[in-house]
């Protein structure tokens, strides 16, 4: 039987982004956003949706930059930090012992203690409400070489924090099967 | 030691979103999306990015409709199936003994036999390339009454399905921690 829930901004899973950037001082910030994601393939984008109040709403729109941070499950208290509050009146990446480093392809920093890193230059701003989506074309993407198999991202290895969304953070579960490959049976 | 990957398209986790419309015909059909996620609060907005030679992405503009359908780990076959083919030729839903069921409240079928549904109204498109963001508005969520548990979606129950993105299907993992709770500790 479905049960209606009514109109609620939901889907699962979600991701647990860190999104860094640089303030409107020059001082490096990050907050945590699940919703975003991958948005186009050429150029390569991805999407972060901002809340217009949000301090890191105006530092992107500054430098034109930010940077997605992948954390690990082990980063959850990171994470959950660095989306409750804001980092107008406080530098939260060092409250939350995070190392940002300056990148050399965009106006924004990357947070050295997460597995995978996205580097982005603002290309758009689309007005959606409550809610800014910033999409920003991928300049590289950077990951720590411990999370690689055969030169590419091996996800199981990231270990990645998910976010539920019913406000649990979850753990990668095991390998289900190939993508691209398990469909062809029904072809 | 940050090794760098160059400019993908890459974001960890990504969803496996099954995206069903009515194609140009008035025929259901669906497609799988990795790309695209919740986007706004108010109004409750979902996007999916669909490259412009899809089947879908037609189907999506004439109706001004979508459903996003969210798989469990079980329906990865089913999931991959409808991301590797066209329903240009072929009626995929059927192939993959998946019911269409009509909306009561947009223009698109959601599939029954997913756990969770999400119904939204097309509201904007943004070109970006390689793909179209269509950005839809959440009519209403639905879902099966065994994924609930005190009346809202139950994550683990669900048990969605998750792209790695290195062409790999996950399931989700344990239980990390309570968002908006766990990160208080660094206040």
């Amino acid at each position: 039987m479905k049960v209606s829930l009514g109109p609620l901004p939901l889907a699962i899973p979600l991701p647990a982004f860190l999104v860094a950037s640089y303030d409107t001082d020059g001082k490096p910030n990050a907050m945590t956003a699940a919703w975003g994601g991958v948005l186009c393939a050429e150029p390569p984008c991805l999407g972060v949706a901002v809340r217009q109040s949000r301090w890191t709403h105006a530092g992107i729109l500054k430098h034109g930059a930010f940077t997605v941070n992948i954390p690990k499950a082990g980063q959850a208290k990171e994470a959950d930090f660095l989306g409750m509050y804001s980092g107008k009146n406080r530098d939260k990446l060092a409250q939350a012992s995070l190392t940002p480093v300056k990148s050399e392809l965009v106006d924004a920093p990357y947070i050295e203690e997460c597995p995978v890193q996205v580097e982005c230059k603002l290309e758009k701003t689309v007005e959606l409400g409550s809610h800014t989506l910033f999409v920003g074309q991928v300049m590289d993407v950077k990951a720590n070489a411990h999370v690689l198999t055969g030169g590419e991202i091996d996800v199981s290895k990231v270990d990645p924090l998910i976010y539920g969304p019913n406000n649990l953070y979850y753990q990668l579960g095991p390998f289900v099967a190939k993508a691209f490959s398990v469909g062809k049976a029904l072809k």
